[in-house]
């Protein structure tokens, strides 16, 4: 474990219910926090990266540091010949994410990035019915992405941008359902903290896609609302319509003289319990059984430069067309 | 028209707006009713049954007067040789009611019972579906009917029994969906009003059905909900199940702090608007084309032995054979 | 009735069943068509706009020509001092809408345009609930106008654009729910009908939209689903956020070896009934009654602008900003 | 662990995960399946319930054996002082219920019983509802539990009658959310199967409640649906109505010419896989904090003796009155 923060610790959890699976180095550089929860893991502490990716008894590595720190530790991972999970983003830049690429490639190990939503099993389900040609040509795409609330001020100002660290799970969506995208507009604001605009972030955006096969779509994401998390993606196709949302809960209706009512899911770790449960579960059985995983730092890296395409979208108001973005970077990869 | 109350006006105006059709004359013992009604549809008033009947150009009647009256205006109007639609129960007792289907049946004119709930379309689809096969062998019914607010403890007392006025409409639908039902129990209480105990009447009850096809069933019937009017009505077969509710308005989800909330239903008006326009309007054209109607007075006469029957049960405590319930009066029709 | 097509009919089936209503004239270019119509509700038939517009005994005007023909018609009828009611778009250009509104205005007459979607219940519900401050800050929109399949290609040639024809609704709900748009970006496609491209006509468009209180919006607008009508529509407030979709038909649910399966609404006319009714029904009682109708002519010019600005917009690809859109025209109205 | 069956091992899984506790031995009669189960979490394997219940390292027992043998292994924990956890039923007659309540109070152990459904989140939320008074007095109740599939004649004949086995969950939810039970009627069949008529068992009923506060119920207990498996709780008050039911796989929705459709849960793992966890979790969370833990063993038979009355109006066809049935018994307890 590289980073024993809270998501850390939620991959560990269900780490130690897998068979033939130890969680043997916890990795942080706060080492209180490493040790602590090493001693609830019944594994070593480590604040060294080089002395935990030293190991020859650790054979994968999973990395839940902050965003920036990812391409470096990946990179340092892939040379010792670590197979590799990491949270997304794969880095904050093109050229650091096309390096960690490079770094993982040549060393040949296994990888994984975290975009645990692919592992949902409505996500699942709608793609494998894509795939089978349920819905025949695809058309359309539509994600929103709504967190209930913001987060500090502090964090938002250089999480790299709201179309990178929040539309970047929905615009992976959209490449894993309907494909590449073409060409991305988008407008923003900073309609629910106005203090961001000095900062040139906004809280709120909207944007258009344009889809390499024709397909056309649209994304909004946005930091607030009353009524709890708000996770809708849906893809239309000549032949119907998949939509992904969990509106309600779905147990129980509580009727009075108003109407009926339900609940909502009001977080991430609440709609995705059993996402993040299975990604990690693939991963550590997928490396056991030298099955191939995904999606892959490759895979990552293109929905990292589509969502650092967007987000250059939404900043300088321009059309942007994504093949032509970072297109210096991308070639050091496409070319290998 | 005989009978200018409220659900009599309320089929006068689905009339007015069929092509080929005219009120022409409209009776009611109250003579200022009769009169007001009249003169907005451009009609005659009259209080004289026998002066309605007796005209020539009155092709057929609408009965929509108090319960204890249909048997007795039933059989006028069919001496008269005119087309009868009259509401439902066909009678408060058996013998008025066999009385009346004879009278019908001799003078062999077209004859229809305001069941209207077979004509709602989400009745009709399911019905459909069953007739062709789709549930397979049919293996369960379950019925419920609440109205949201109990009318006044006069009208109760001496409204026949509340599997009768209010459960009636429930078990034509399960005679409607899944056939003749075999023996019935029944158990109720006054739970909403009190002071309808030391009459002999319920507001709530439940009750068993054994259907002759070996199905089983219940049956739930209440005169108070705080959330509107609830009707639920499912067929359980081998092949699957059909639940027909109207459990919230549709068209509009309102998203806040407590989740996510609907407006319901509240009265019966407003769930069966298109049900009562179609059961008149399919009269109406039916008379006009030659066609068979549906639910005949002797279809009726089946639905009320049955609603007599499972009030016997609820009054008496006692598991009542259908079949044996009013043999006498029932075997004037069968061996007619 | 100035036009006696379909949606003619269809209003005049409505207007027949109010009281103190009476068609007297029905006009189309179509002689035959207006007798037939004519005969059908007991009016006179004239192929001569004039003719009828210089009637004493005619007080108001249900104009359903085609799009090309209201302009004039509305200002032929505002001279003779009818009130109007116009189905949309008021016309196809700026200038003759403009020209439009003057002359209404001029005469002072009562007028109301057939955005039937502010009187659908939901919509009138949602809009009472923002009114009422419900939301509190408005912040999002997002419209979905999905048609099950494209009118005719001759049809769609010379029907002002998909944004106009198609989208106009939406755009109209835009502005009514949450205020006036500032700004618009489109992309578009022939998907359906790769036939489109060659008129520089599209079948598919979506869009964002800026509100001058800096809510953010999108907008997708197309003429192909395989499961039915799909309109969409929702506000997004600090506090809440309503969604108005009849996603299925509510009263039969079908459960089955596959799951549980709804019907759903394939076509406007089904799923805008009451609506139709009742702006017909506002419009006439609103006119005897001497109350402000709603929306006026000058209301629907400004979503005629809005629409306009759109399908600039998409066929330029620019960000078009509203308010510079058809000035010139414009100021003819805003300085009266 | 007494048992290490399918039930025994889930349950085992849940253990595993919670902090301070240790599965220390696993005991079944069938010496392979108990090493199996051992092997896998690290304890160590007895065909013997005595060896286990002697190890002064044993705090706590989780029975998941057979139904016939739950009354004498409690009654057996009970004497050697451990906590206890057992599936339910407690027995299979009153009688031997009756002997290990007695031996687990007079032991004064922790005690628990499986009914997993009061540890379900819905059940848990409608619970605090209503015990807030949020639908004021209760005046109606409904279950439905409907299994997909019917197991082996083998294991129906002699697994107590459809309305213990089966029926027991409903009536202990019954209990739970409305409180006791004063009479019940019951119906039945072998719709399903035939052949369990000769052995006089029932794969089908329907039965009628009246709770002590004058609540009326029903329950619906059936043995094969085509569409899943099929929950549904209901409780009716005053001010009110809560609905517990999973209708439907809440985040995927599939639209295509035929309609809507939804996926539905297929077996009771899947409704209650959260449930399972929480019950477990409780139980070894009380044991280790010194907590009242719930439903007791006393509480369980109370449901254990509704479920048998109920049993026996189903055989006999009789009104039986639940305070009146196995009075013998109850009063050794009662007097206690």
């Amino acid at each position: 474990m590289i980073g024993a923060g809270r998501m850390g610790q939620a991959h560990a959890n269900v780490l130690t219910r897998l068979s033939g699976v130890q969680v043997t180095w916890v990795m942080d550089v706060n080492a209180q926090n490493a040790e602590r929860v090493a001693a609830q893991l019944g594994a070593r502490a480590s604040t060294s990266l080089e002395e935990v990716l030293s190991q020859p008894d650790v054979q994968a590595v999973l990395i839940s540091t902050p965003a920036g720190t990812h391409a470096d530790t990946i990179e340092a991972a892939a040379r010792a010949g670590k197979a590799i999970f990491s949270e997304k983003p794969l880095a904050k830049t093109l050229e650091d994410a096309v390096r960690a690429v490079r770094a993982v490639e040549a060393a040949g190990v296994p990888n994984q990035v975290g975009f645990q939503r692919r592992y949902d099993p409505a996500y699942v389900s709608a793609k494998a019915r894509i795939d089978a040609g349920d819905l025949g040509r695809l058309e359309g795409f539509r994600a929103v992405g709504r967190d209930p609330e913001p987060p500090p001020t502090e964090y938002l100002v250089g999480a790299g941008g709201l179309l990178v660290d929040m539309g970047g799970h929905d615009l992976d969506l959209a490449r894993f359902m309907v494909g590449e995208v073409a060409e991305v507009r988008a407008i923003g604001g900073a309609i629910v903290k106005p203090e961001l605009a000095q900062h040139g972030e906004h809280d709120t955006a909207v944007a258009l896609l344009r889809f390499e096969n024709g397909a056309l779509g649209t994304l909004e994401v946005g930091l607030r609302t009353a009524y709890g998390y708000d996770i809708r993606t849906e893809v239309l196709g000549e032949r119907g319509r998949l939509h992904i949302e969990r509106d309600k809960q779905p147990d129980l209706s509580v009727y009075d003289a108003a109407g009926v009512h339900h609940d909502r899911p009001r977080h991430f770790s609440e709609r995705f319990a059993e996402a993040y449960a299975a990604e990690i579960t693939a991963f550590a059985e997928g490396v056991q059984a030298g099955r191939t995983l995904t999606p892959s730092v490759r895979d990552a890296l293109h929905s990292l430069r589509l969502a650092l395409a967007a987000q250059h979208a939404l900043v300088s108001g321009e059309t942007v067309r994504v093949q032509e973005f970072g297109r210096e970077w991308m070639e050091q990869v496409e070319s290998a």
